[in-house]
């Protein structure tokens, strides 16, 4: 086979603050070994995806460039806010961490996967083509769509890293914040299918509902005038000790951790300044809400940790065998447990239109977009 | 011997909320086993002892009561913290976690240790005599007064937990705030004998004058105008990826952790929009700021932890061995890296005086109160 030429969807910020997103035509060499080319035809915007793409832009800066074939978008990056980035200046970045595709040209090692609909990982996804090693796809079962398995990586690997980390850390329940997310839902399956008691906290009756009607049975809605009361109770009941938090500003971390505390000093039977013995561990994985982390630490005791959690290091230290299980579970309930659904489907050049940018960067609950570079 | 009875400091928080210091008489019965009893010669007023005695009562509300030979202080707790005493209320509790005295009474297995002067852990130091067992007390050398001896489990065990910490947990150098304590010139000295790189963060040039003094090469004034710069160059030079910090409340830990990732991203040669991967661990370890911890994790990457820590359950997790070793070093190097200054000795009833009560309650920088029960 020849080489293979197709766009590439890419982010700059220059030394001015100018952020520039464009699509380039990008030429992959003819496969050798186990490497193959997949033709990507679905890969879906994760929150992870939009802050490489957009940094720290002013959306409302946007400034459109470009032909209709090849659009071009600038914005600007505030000031203050160019420190943060300056390891990426002048970097022409290709975006989107996951997708999935068909095997159009495979080398020597790799020939068994050629024709096969497969899932990737691995960025540089909003392409039309990419060019990978066998042992970064997944083949899809027989019958599943390239739709179904672009978001096989992210949000299911990392529901279930979750559990995997509450049980090497010795926890028996866990809480989760934004618990109505995608991957909210898929962790609540996981957690009934393995039994384990998951305590879900969304911001609206509407979250509650959606978490109940797949099986949750603690679902806490934040802005309720009694939550932390109730989330006291809850992680009493579960014996919850461990979190993952996905807003990571502001005190619902916070108030987890304390509630924690509080729960434990139910049980104390002797009174310690010190604060219970009870070891609890809040872990922030997102950052829906881009303030500070405020931690009202004297309430805790000294008992606890709070730290970032980051998918793809933790993979690397679970290692080969973890992982592989993992991803074989995620082949397995694939249109089950693993069901991503998307509100709307778009083309590589649709991505850079602004009304459609402006949409998929809400980031509303429920809603998600999917990329498909074929159209 | 028969039954002694002596008097022991208490401090007791009423369901109305009022807080009550006293002397209260206590009677030990006879020495059985290992046991012994110790005439308290020498227990120091740590800001860990404060918490207990004073609890979170309003030191302006002081009362006095009682009379000369059994002085009583009474404090008002505001409504709004009582709460986080609800454990404690109607306990009459002891107070002081180390001392040091002599042996009088000895059971039949510690008889060798009668006579001798022994440093003490456990509480209730403030007291006229202590009943323990023989392996909670460590025999000082000779010619060392109660005095040397006093202080040398809280301070000493904590400084060496520090470094202790940082070898199991793979860090190479130390940051630590409120450095120019009593405890961080001792970890100053740890660190210079054990070749380990210390950043010490001050906060008057007074205080990092004393550090240097005792051979401290890189030490910080947190209140200079070009702080953070430095922060990061120090840290840059040490390759520090661990902290303690005694202060808590506020952002100057996040400083601290922010500053490791500048350091980190320095040496970076690719960008990553999930930070570094050099992981950074914070541990809060004391309260002098009690406002809440800001964290501006978003400066941080993902690889990062803050943390509670506490000596009494480290020293549980690390295990005899460790321990002992660490307790040997503190007898042998008593009178040099791990000396304590003492501002004032005091009686145990003075510890009720009011003027002398509010200036040790203070805890400045510098001084240090020490309890003689015997005067």
């Amino acid at each position: 086979m020849d080489e293979v030429t197709g766009l590439e969807l890419r982010s700059t910020v220059d030394e001015g603050g100018t952020l520039t997103l464009s699509l380039e035509p990008v030429t992959l060499s003819p496969p050798q070994g186990d490497e193959l080319i997949v033709r990507v035809e679905a890969a879906p915007i994760n929150p992870s995806d939009l802050g490489l793409l957009l940094g720290p832009a002013d959306v409302a800066t946007l400034e459109k460039g470009g032909s209709p074939d090849r659009p071009e978008l600038r914005f600007q990056v505030p000031r203050e806010r160019i420190g943060g980035v300056r390891a990426r200046l002048g970097q022409s970045l290709p975006i989107g961490n996951e997708g999935a595709g068909t095997v159009i040209a495979a080398g020597p090692e790799a020939q068994a996967l050629l024709g096969r609909t497969v899932g990737m990982m691995g960025g540089a996804m909003y392409a039309q083509y990419r060019k990978l090693r066998a042992r970064d796809v997944v083949p899809l079962p027989d019958g599943a769509k390239a739709a179904d398995g672009a978001a096989m990586f992210v949000n299911p690997l990392t529901a279930l890293s979750f559990v995997e980390t509450a049980r090497q850390e010795g926890h028996h329940a866990i809480v989760h914040t934004a618990a109505a997310s995608n991957l909210g839902q898929m962790l609540q399956k996981i957690c009934l299918a393995d039994g384990v008691p998951l305590v879900n906290v969304v911001r609206s009756e509407a979250q509650a509902a959606l978490l109940r009607d797949i099986g949750a049975t603690h679902v806490l809605d934040s802005r309720a005038e009694d939550f932390r009361r109730r989330l006291a109770d809850a992680i009493a009941e579960t014996g919850a000790t461990i979190a993952f938090d996905a807003i990571g500003g502001g005190t619902l971390g916070s108030d987890v951790v304390q509630a924690m505390e509080q729960a434990a000093n139910r049980r104390a039977t002797e009174y310690s300044r010190y604060g219970s013995n009870v070891f609890k561990q809040l872990y922030i994985y997102g950052a829906l809400d881009t303030a500070p982390t405020t931690l009202n630490r004297l309430a805790f005791g000294f008992q606890w940790s709070v730290s970032g959690f980051l998918l793809t290091p933790w993979l690397q230290k679970a290692g080969r065998e973890t992982v592989a299980r993992m991803r074989q579970r995620v082949v397995n309930e694939l249109t089950t447990t693993f069901a991503s659904r998307y509100t709307r489907t778009i083309g590589l050049a649709e991505a850079l239109d602004p009304e459609v940018l402006r949409a998929y960067e809400r980031k509303a609950t429920g809603e998600k977009y999917l990329i498909d570079p074929t159209r």
